[in-house]
């Protein structure tokens, strides 16, 4: 195999697929990247097994074949190459030769034949979003996700593509974030399918005889954290999405990232969802994220003491008191309801305010021992957090 | 004690004291910071024992008092406070009241005048020079000292002042760095005393009396290393350093640093320097360290493997082989002398050319046992590297 790029775009090839190279495997070739130039195009993969992810990139094949090369020492190398062009080749023992300028590295190799492919995902029904809106989407849900295996479910997202539009829902047993957008904002209308309407339109017309996307799968949290990493994130390009029984395959720009899904039935949550509410506070984000910040201060990592929001009439007083020491503060808000004193983790409240867009938000309490709700009018984000007991 | 101060003078204030703090110690008051309001200034002590650091800073006293506060809360808390102006009070038992806008804070003190103040510093034979020539100094030399306490010595700076000139040099068994300044570009006239002379007139002439400046001292790196941070590093103001038989205070701004010397003699370093060579070789410092730099990439963190440099007329080749590899690259030098073959650790050569601020640089060899020294005209720069043996 020789290949002939631009170090920029080696690097940048490089950089997206590294993402899918596992930290601990038992198959050794897995910890390589694969770079197949045994056709008309230079294709470089990764695959943990769980998620796998290849790009296409620019480059001359002067001798075709295939590759596999340590992905940790290849990205370096090529990242401190000299800037320009450089060239790969490899030998019948897969030896790796490197050039760019005068430097000139020679790497032992793997054979690229024993590298495991991505999994062949059929191409029907895509769901199709800006690189932005994912992107977005992705940041505003995932942190609520739970980070250990516990149980598995709740590190997935879970994502909902019903009646034109895509929702986005994560929880961790204390918290809960769920986003949802239009997809006929998103469409493109001169791509070949486009499933997504309008919603008071009828479904698939324009497709034809497409059937109205129905659509619900778990995603690893893992492969939505890489992809919001590796998502160039711009407002007029597109992901397709689609989702098998097993398998979930995004396609972006030159990229295709392919994920197992997780198994099993995610939690009912419209049913922990409630909109009745006894109390509604309408606070500065900002303000109210500084406060919150400052409170957690005297928190120590391990201590469960809650920050205590006592809501009266305009005003919303917070106070914690721990072995270190104890703060207060008060902030000027509206109010309409009942008054409440009511206790939380805050850095589950800081968590949903940075997530948040708006300058002004309201939370609504029914009482100081059910979920607190943050949501807009349209309900375009929920962010539900349980409260924490305390002693008065 | 309560006085009043904007957040900014407060946080400049403890961020920099609180680099003498130290990590661990058997005296808890240690841990604290020390605000000393009871005179007609603010002054803000912290003290390891080894470095102590204190500081004068803006603001208004209400009542005096002086009272030790945990750093590091206070650090973070005056961090995350309001802009704008902030009060600090405390009561008889020790506990502080520390209020920004609304935001108020309550954490316990500790007694202010258990606090172990900086030791007293006779002021005599000021060696004066500018914040700029000191912290870059310290950057260019202190990388070479040993960071590990097996030889105490080792670890230290030695600065040696004579004939209106200063020496900082560092080793650590494997090289050697040695920076010398003219002190009399530095001083500035108008200061009280003034002992830095031009090499070629008589010492002493405008304080009098004063006899020539010659001190010789081994300053803790650690030390170094914190003042190379606190330092504004601003071309037109100075700095003075005293040094007694134990200890070495630096006065800048409004703020003085003392600390420990390392007691013992330094090693003859006159010695170890030789002007022979055999082989000059003129690099271009920035080609050079990329080449380098990627000569690293297939050297293990473990692995002593050097890098072998080849050097005939006009070029310098540069080859590794490793168990990951092999490297190799040439660089167009311009060569006097002999021709050599010669070993080293790369890191060792790219630390010195990272220090050294010319763009076209000598590296004078004798033979291929023998160290190389990297050195300009004047010899306001040099350093030493040891070779490393090589099987050809």
């Amino acid at each position: 195999m020789k290949i002939v790029c631009d170090k920029k775009d080696m690097l940048n090839a490089v950089n997206k697929v590294i993402k899918a190279v596992p930290v601990r495997t038992t198959m050794p070739v897995l910890y390589c990247v694969l770079i197949d130039a045994s056709g008309s195009l230079i294709r470089l993969t990764a695959n943990d097994m769980e998620l796998g992810i290849e790009t296409i990139m620019e480059g001359t094949i002067e001798d075709r074949g295939i590759l596999a090369i340590n992905a940790g020492i290849f990205y370096d190398l090529i990242r401190k190459m000299p800037e320009g062009m450089i060239t790969v080749s490899s030998d019948e023992n897969y030896t790796a030769q490197i050039t760019g300028s005068k430097a000139h590295f020679q790497i032992g190799g793997m054979d690229g034949t024993e590298f495991v492919r991505l999994p062949y995902v059929e191409k029907d029904h895509p769901i199709r979003l800006s690189q932005m809106s994912l992107k977005d989407m992705i940041g505003r849900v995932l942190f609520s996700a739970s980070p250990n295996d516990g149980n598995k479910i709740m590190t997935g997202l879970f994502m909902e593509v019903e009646d034109g539009k895509m929702r986005m829902t994560a929880l961790d047993g204390h918290r809960l974030a769920m986003r949802t957008i239009e997809l006929n904002e998103e469409a493109d209308p001169e791509e070949e399918i486009d499933l997504s309407v309008d919603g008071d339109e009828e479904y698939g017309e324009e497709a034809g005889e497409a059937a109205p996307l129905k659509i619900s799968a778990i995603l690893p949290g893992k492969t939505m954290g890489e992809i919001a990493k590796i998502l160039p994130g711009e407002a007029d390009s597109l992901v397709s999405i689609y989702v098998t029984e097993k398998l979930v395959m995004f396609e972006f720009g030159e990229t295709v990232v392919v994920s197992r899904l997780i198994d099993g039935e995610y939690f009912n949550v419209s049913h922990m969802i409630t909109r009745d509410y006894e109390t509604c506070v309408r606070v500065n984000r900002q303000e109210f994220m500084e406060c919150l910040d400052r409170s957690t201060l005297i928190i120590r990592d391990n201590d469960k003491r809650p920050v205590i929001l006592n809501i009266t009439d305009g005003v919303l007083d917070m106070k914690v008191d721990t072995e270190i020491g104890s703060m207060e503060e008060n902030m000027e808000v509206s109010k309409e309801g009942r008054d409440i004193k009511i206790g939380f983790n805050p850095k589950l409240l800081l968590d949903a305010m940075k997530a948040i867009e708006d300058d002004e938000i309201d939370l609504y309490f029914v009482n100081s021992k059910s979920p607190c709700f943050i949501r807009d009018q349209q309900e375009s984000y929920v962010y539900l957090i349980l409260p924490v007991n305390f002693v008065d």
